[in-house]
């Protein structure tokens, strides 16, 4: 018997298993220093200590975008290594914030199983809570996604499809605690727009882009220590449908994120992932883009708002050119072209 | 109206205008091992930190080059980000050391303008001005670029040219108030090269040379939160003149740092840059050398001495190829062949 | 006189010669980090501060593989810059663990000399020793390399090989004073298997693969501060035989530890290296593989076992197509596929 595991398969899952995911990781500042350094990230509340106390941080809290990554990291070699796709998000709450020098451990539930038709695939979902060193929960979030069979065939489990939230609440998202927003100073977060200057329906085009090179995606997810062999095995992707490694789809997210500070400088806490999809791979050489259209404002209280952003990633195109072929799509409710990469919609505190 | 900025073209700028630039930046230990990472340089005061307390430092100071680059970064969204050229540096000066942990913020006054008579770009001067989070002066540079004109045609401002010194007086360099040389141990730097060795005109080819590859050269340009579109957009710029992504030329002073180790281990503290330029741009695959000309030997007393400097990077050939084209260029005062993509005339403290 | 060095050549070489390498480093958390990222390690006591404590360390310590990278990278300058190849290792004993903010400084003995009969080149054995900044000494190592010489021709020098110890013999390798694995808890660590459940002459297939990225292994060897040219200079490399950087072997190694974890999750500590040798170079855009064979297994007390290991690194290909190959190789004593990249026995502790 070789020691070496080759990852669940559809059939290793069982619902209300309970998956306690190994290698907790503790955060390093330096893992901070390297987010910023393979994103490009530019918000400001991760990157200029003044500014994380000014507005009530005892220093730098840790991106939810980068907790987020290396939470999912420590789910894959139990759920996803043999996964075919992942197929959504859904309610992303971050509770608690997280600082350099705690620990994270994550579990996971299985919610739901569900066997396709062709006899090949099956479709997982896991509810996975992630908690600090103290046991407190500081991130919690359901995923579906789609993991083959040991053995084709139909294996006439029951379905059990997970009711799964379309949305965190505006009113019900966490606050830190700390979160002081009044002395807010929008000379050093780089633009002047707060809540009430954006308006539900407004799209921004985040105009940048960011080309992705192999070294980069890879090293981005071996430092959430996602072991997905997709991501790593050109020997092997070389004889797959793509004929090359898949970028990590947290990593599109993350540049999506660092694009959209154009236009979204203000948005910097990230509190609810309300619905996320991987809409086609993306590749090593392809230069991605943002659009993000405003779904909701509200006023929290305490000079706190809350946007719910829809933020549409795509490659190698222009939202010029994109915007026509997206309102037709919808419109005619049929796919989004396959420049489209990522779906994300969720929810960031900005100031009043 | 979209909210992502478009950045200044050149008719958004004004004599006397001055820019706070937004995104101040808390420098990490990470940041500078980052850096050591992606340039390889083996400097000894900014890797050991028992070598850099003998020197009279409480522990490893920011490396001047990487401190210059985040400074830089900050400027561009501002600046350059419709930049068609970085074409100069004056005035560089290091005015106290920079240690991890402090927060750097910077601010730019504009200090001449002038139009092209192509009327589609004209050169912006500026004076930049970095602090620390106790607004104690750390650098101050000028620099001039190239910008684009949002619309075309000549619009008749004055033209003004600062008056730039060719270079900050090996006298009134700033020498770290900390640093005590005396116990200067050339046996952990590397080489026995003092002051004295160093001969005015004397050249030293540097040997090394360093491939620049995509993932390195673009995530370095990221650690310094420099957003500028050429280094990162190779969809934008396939359509461009040289139909493909430019290497930050920041990047290439710090490659030819790291090269110039090879026969300057002791050249530790850069004091000043007196003039730069980037002559051609570098790509992915280019491999870059170097080879400095010392032009200037100075003792300023209590064992430190000032050696100025003038390094040129080429790619892709040899000193011995290069050496007398060069001289033939310079005595013909004709451009240099297209080998060579850096001109950096710069003062380093070194032992007595 | 150029001032840059060429590096030393076999006659620069003396039986006896002490070298002290220069740049001492001083190892950060930053560099544990990068070093993560790099290679994508999953083995929990270097990134979970708990599990770290649990095991009696007061924090984390330095990463065996990491120690050895930079310890190793040192010498490069005084012994390998003009190395035709790396031959072998033997006798690598790490004696006390490494912690972040701990200095380490080399020094080499050379030990043995051996001329080669083509008249171009010899063999130069080093033992090398490195200890921290209070002067412990951390790690022990023999190498030996074959080195150009500056010029042709036979010098008839006399040969001198060293006897070389086949192995750090299991009862006799360095227990880390503070390790207290009584409460070891394999839940954390991602797998079951103890020192028991290894068999003498068990294959383990560790089935991922990792291709190697440009940025990534010039990015690592930097961040060792290893100079060595064959690793950076596509312009020189391009006219030599492989017409291509060589990916440093010691990046081959930390992939082929990273890739053993499934199947060696609880190998944490790395005791010694009995002996290893790069058996082919390898490219960027290889994908390496790995597979081990346990040697001998012994319980050393206190809960602690030792498990001396055989992995053979691979590349572009799988297990099941090379063993067949490889036991063909062994029986007729004849030279492995060029598919094997690298031969590693060594010494590992893991809880009974």
């Amino acid at each position: 018997m070789n020691k070496a595991s080759t990852g669940f398969y559809f059939e290793d899952f069982a619902l209300g298993q309970v998956l306690e995911h190994a290698i907790p990781r503790t955060i390093t500042e330096a893992d901070t220093s390297l987010y910023l350094a393979l994103t490009g990230s530019r918000f400001s509340l991760y990157c200029n200590q003044d500014f994380a106390q000014q507005l009530g941080y005892s220093k730098q809290p840790v991106d939810n975008f980068l907790l987020f990554q290396i939470a999912f990291g420590k789910t894959v070699n139990d759920i996803s290594l043999n996964a075919v796709a992942n197929l959504g998000y859904a309610e992303v709450e971050f509770i608690e914030p997280f600082f350099v020098g705690d620990t994270i451990s994550v579990v996971s539930e299985v919610i739901g199983l569900k066997e396709n038709s062709n006899g090949k695939t099956g479709i997982v979902y896991v509810h996975s809570k992630a908690v600090n060193q103290e046991g407190y929960q500081v991130l919690s979030w359901k995923r579906w996604v789609m993991v083959n069979k040991r053995q084709e065939g139909m294996h006439n489990t029951f379905a059990v499809e997970p009711q799964l939230n379309s949305m965190v609440p505006l009113g019900s998202v966490s606050i830190p605690q700390q979160l002081s927003i009044t002395s807010y100073d929008t000379r050093l977060s780089g633009e002047n727009y707060r809540l009430n200057d954006y308006k539900v329906g407004e799209w921004i085009d985040h105009i940048d882009g960011l080309t992705i090179d192999h070294a980069e995606h890879t090293i981005a997810t071996k430092l959430y220590q996602n072991n997905a062999k997709v991501h790593f095995n050109q020997h092997q992707m070389a004889s797959g449908k793509h004929q090359q490694r898949l970028v990590y789809g947290g990593h599109i997210i993350s540049l999506c994120r660092t694009i959209s500070h154009n236009g979204l400088a203000n948005a910097q806490w990230l509190a609810a992932i309300n619905g996320g999809s991987h809409l086609n791979p993306s590749f090593a050489g392809d230069t991605i883009y943002a659009a993000t259209q405003v779904l909701q404002c509200q006023e929290l209280g305490a000079g706190v708002g809350a946007l719910r952003l829809r933020t549409l990633g795509y490659k190698n195109s222009s939202w010029n050119e994109l915007k026509p072929q997206y309102d037709k799509a919808l419109a005619e409710k049929s796919r989004l072209p396959s420049n489209f990469v990522l779906d994300l919609d969720y929810t960031v505190l900005i100031p009043v």
